[in-house]
């Protein structure tokens, strides 16, 4: 950030009075320009013991494959988010069943909602951020070619309680470190 | 938004390629400045059968009472920005529980994050932003001083949830109609 959006003067950064860490301020106008993370929202799509995933035809992570998520926009609900992500991505209609994970990824400032779903048929097609789109299990699963670490652990939980037939919240944070990302399980909700 | 971050130019809505809402663009250096959702991430602070509630010293809603709560900053977690917000507000230094609450609220483009949580001591205190704080049992809270719709049902749930001995997840939709709020619940998520 380099200038003002409100009147177009030069920025700085500096701590605001009452605050205590570096803002993009206007010494016009006295605008303070807070950052925040995002929400990405996404479904996993399922149908009987498989999972709709799509093949990216856009950067980042061009030719991988991923779960339907992208960021959540103005004036959505995380579920419209999801639905929305879904049917641009996969020209998918699904059912949205739960909330499935809360991922922090605080090195990207992001915070992913993956909701479980079903599909409502199999009328899906490669939308225009898709090479292609495709039913997976779990064996068919292209797990060196995921797109993303938030969709490795959430395909990794959603197979894993399949098979133990427990459905559960999956918080927790994805941490980059030297050697890659580590996931820290969140705090368990009861139930 | 009237002016480019990155380039100072004049921006201007419109729907850039490959996107179906209106944007701010800048014909200058071409940057789309996209707009989000903010998270809000908070804590209910539990002493024995009490919770912490902070009086706000800070618009809006100066003077009315609120569970400790703010927006998400860069590089956090959505229980480190909890925490964070508790000790700014009340001084108090809180265990987290668990995840307690996803609520939507789409008129005013915020996800809110609550955590239930313990507080680890009674040393806490009004913080800048408070102009006190205290502990409130279900018959002792303001119920007609709370600062947002977000908190009453917050708090609606938590002692609900404390006197049935049930302890879940709560998603749901906080929407804004001609007569106030009304709370759409969210799917269930199955434990």
């Amino acid at each position: 950030m380099n200038y003002c959006s409100l009147c177009g003067s030069q920025v700085v950064q500096r701590i605001p009075p009452d605050d205590d860490r570096l803002r993009y301020v206007c010494d016009s106008c006295n605008a303070i320009h807070y950052q925040n993370p995002k929400i990405v929202a996404g479904c996993i799509p399922v149908w009987q013991d498989k999972v709709l995933l799509c093949k990216r035809a856009i950067e980042p992570r061009y030719g991988y494959w991923t779960l339907p998520a992208g960021f959540m926009e103005l004036g959505e609900t995380s579920q419209a988010a999801a639905l929305r992500e879904t049917f641009e991505e996969a020209n998918a209609r699904v059912e949205i069943v739960n909330l499935f994970a809360v991922f922090n990824l605080p090195h990207v400032n992001q915070v992913y909602l993956m909701f479980n779903s079903n599909l409502m048929d199999l009328n899906f097609s490669a939308g225009a951020e898709s090479q292609e789109v495709g039913l997976f299990s779990r064996d068919e699963i292209p797990w060196e070619q995921l797109a993303f670490t938030t969709i490795r652990y959430s395909l990794e939980f959603f197979f894993e309680d399949q098979k133990n037939n427990s459905h559960r919240l999956h918080t927790g944070d994805i941490i980059r470190n030297n050697t890659g990302h580590e996931f820290l399980t969140g705090p368990e909700t009861r139930y």
